[in-house]
């Protein structure tokens, strides 16, 4: 079954020297796709089927199907800074939520973060996203929808910080500027022991976190960050990749007390 | 609701000068617990609901009733290395994977990473793991059952590198001495453009996978690896912890090519 | 010329299993050494030369002659936390400092700082080093003994916060809780343009520093942290250490401005 | 005494909004100097004496009198990687070398780590530079002269594989793509005890170097890497920065042994 017009294919690009880069391209016959390695033709794309590759002029093109970590990498349109897998996975992984849960987010942003706490929800749990800009909002469902999980996710275009309307959380994330102003308002509608997990970039926000934050309401459990090193494929020159990210952000984890 | 016999508790103990340590009990009203705070009674826990915390002599204890997270981390048993969350949750984030899907698993360890793949693919999915040594298998079962995730798992005692049963797995995760010597054989029962991922401890390994793969069979798509670091939730002196874990294991994410 | 009584020796213990540790013994032909190989009496390591190695049960010793690493990091005294080459080597690079120069300390601490200070301005440069504490200053006295640092070192049991007594330094190092409250102390007394390095292990510590300093006296060049990780030397098993230190402190590097 | 004609000038430019960049400019009165605040005329800033900064419009600049640390890191000539005080200061700090000694180095590259060497060892100790490269030399002289540091530097246009003149050195550093070749011809000429320090970039080259050493000759002492991780200096933003260098090279630190 070739590719056919109009779909996602995942390039990887790799010149045999140690440099390599991924693309993701929505193929057209019309069209030409430029890669580091050179041009590629659309209708060359369409006549291959996934898991091919061509050889161009200064190396190899490998045309992979995407699945949802290459649609989030790659597709996902991103407005604001987003949570990437590297964050997500370990934020996530540490709420210890599960298929069938209640949970609770805010701010929405484009997203990425709504995207795994669904992979793990989903499909007999309920994500409750709060997000007072309207322009976040219709990017988020745009990426929902591109993912399919829009089913178990509703949407508030509400202030966080004004409180929420629904009960008996099983977990709660925070990714957005003044995470204190939230976690009181919100401390009635967790379930007591429930998690809490806060994403800020700079570590003012952990200081006024710790400062602000009710001590007779919530204890922290841990704060940690994630350095990622790339390593380079390449099995005569193994080593980490020069340029990197040195920074995203701070991972908060609270648990919810009973409030005295 | 007070805290029953039998129960488990996470305590989560503080100093309030910037020790910390995190516990979890078996509670019984015949028993002693030792923390770094001093000792506590098993009955004087019984009286206490979750999300109470008791003042000891040099310090505070908070009652946690644990979740998925507290039970991986304190609970299961171990025999050989596990993958924490640190790892488990960026693996399985970059798989891709979601509820529903096929999925290998090579070997089922003490079940930790069998777990978190488990949170994405159940109640729909199911996972087939691969495991030569019937005593992993055991502790594997019995950290499923803890957790509830038995259900989508099947385990073979079989080993991975004389092939596998099934069909049309959409992912496969290897963590296993040898991944080298799999590879090739589980290629025609995985989905092309599938991802395949490996966790190994050491450069060597990855130089040996990148030495013996079959670059016909499968594309290298990146090799990362994730440093943590825990911050101490001490806001008059906000730092990295001193003593940290320096390192894991490599995570290499392959893509499965239609074989020439 | 074999070993002789009372020397120092670098002991380099390895299993051959990637299993190492280090050792300084000073050498006594009545003692006995106890290492992970196990034990090894003082009268066999005397007949020994430096270079030479000795089979034990479990593995094999390496028999070294100390050089000023192997002191500084395993025989001189410490009091207080110090400053290991990791940090110093980096700080008195990044200070531009040479031979011949005239650089201000404050506080001397154990004297780590100042012996890697000393090294690069030694013979003709002058340090002066200021501290309140007579017991660190004799600490840090016995520890410029033993690496023969004294001839350029002069130590003054004052507090750097009420101002120095000398004039035109071509750079102060700082390692002290407040440092912001020497800063504006001792402008004066810093050759305009000169570099101010100052270390600190809390990001509080470098906010404070940020909101204290007059920024008509000072101007930030940069901010570091060094995050060391040491890999296991078995050729057949390379990966870093399981076991870290996973942060010392942060390196705040200033530049003198011309008052208005 | 105003800044004058074709002097060097380091600048720091700061938006007082999180950017900040620095520049080294050799200043003429007929030049204009740009920088992301805006462009500035040499003659403005001929008018100004160091420590002084001026106002543009998106923020200030200060003019710096460079120091070593500065020519190192912004007017030195580089061809091939350098290796920058990050390394260096770690690698010359360990080593345990001090004023007087005598030290081999090979290649000599840019000279970059032959400066920080010198910067320990000078006025009273030689540095004997091995280079097969004459465009290397000649960069590397220019180097040393503009940080004026000839007087005690020897350099050799020979092979370091192929052995080399001298004997009794206290310390090597070799800076090449296959040092294993050299380590065993230099031992001879090496004092017992005595560090040889290898800088690579790959891992591969520490396991070549691991799998050829001679276990006779020399004994690992550690093998390392750093991490420097930058700070925004902003007090209401603290944060690492967000693009990083994540690999430079590994450092391994061996020490001589007695041939048997």
């Amino acid at each position: 079954m070739p590719i056919s017009e109009g779909q996602n294919v995942l390039v990887i690009a790799d010149n045999n020297l140690g440099k390599r880069k991924l693309y993701l391209f929505k193929v057209s016959s019309k069209q030409s796709y430029s890669t580091f390695l050179g041009n590629i033709q659309g209708k060359d794309i369409l006549d291959r089927n996934f898991g091919e590759s061509i050889q161009l002029g200064k190396g190899r093109i490998y045309l992979i199907e995407p699945n949802l970590y290459d649609i989030i990498m790659y597709e996902l349109k991103r407005k604001s800074q987003v949570i990437y897998p590297k964050d997500s996975g370990y934020i996530v992984s540490i709420s210890g939520i599960r298929n069938g849960m209640k949970v609770l987010e805010a701010g929405i942003g484009s997203g990425f973060l709504t995207i795994e706490i669904s992979r793990h929800i989903c499909p007999n749990g309920k994500l409750y996203a709060y997000e007072i800009r309207q322009d976040m909002i219709e990017i988020a469902k745009k990426n929902l929808e591109k993912t399919n999980f829009t089913n178990c996710v509703i949407i508030n275009n509400q202030d966080v910080r004004e409180g929420v309307n629904e009960k008996d959380f099983d977990a709660a994330f925070l990714d957005m500027a003044d995470p204190w102003n939230a976690l009181n308002k919100i401390h009635d509608s967790l379930k007591i022991s429930s998690p809490v997990i806060v994403f800020v970039p700079t570590v003012n926000q952990i200081e006024k976190l710790l400062s602000n934050v009710d001590i007779n309401k919530y204890v922290i459990q841990e704060i940690s960050e994630l350095i990622k090193r790339e390593w380079e494929p390449r099995k005569e020159a193994i080593r980490p990749t020069i340029r990197a990210i040195g920074h995203t952000g701070f991972i908060i984890l609270l648990r919810t007390l009973k409030a005295i």
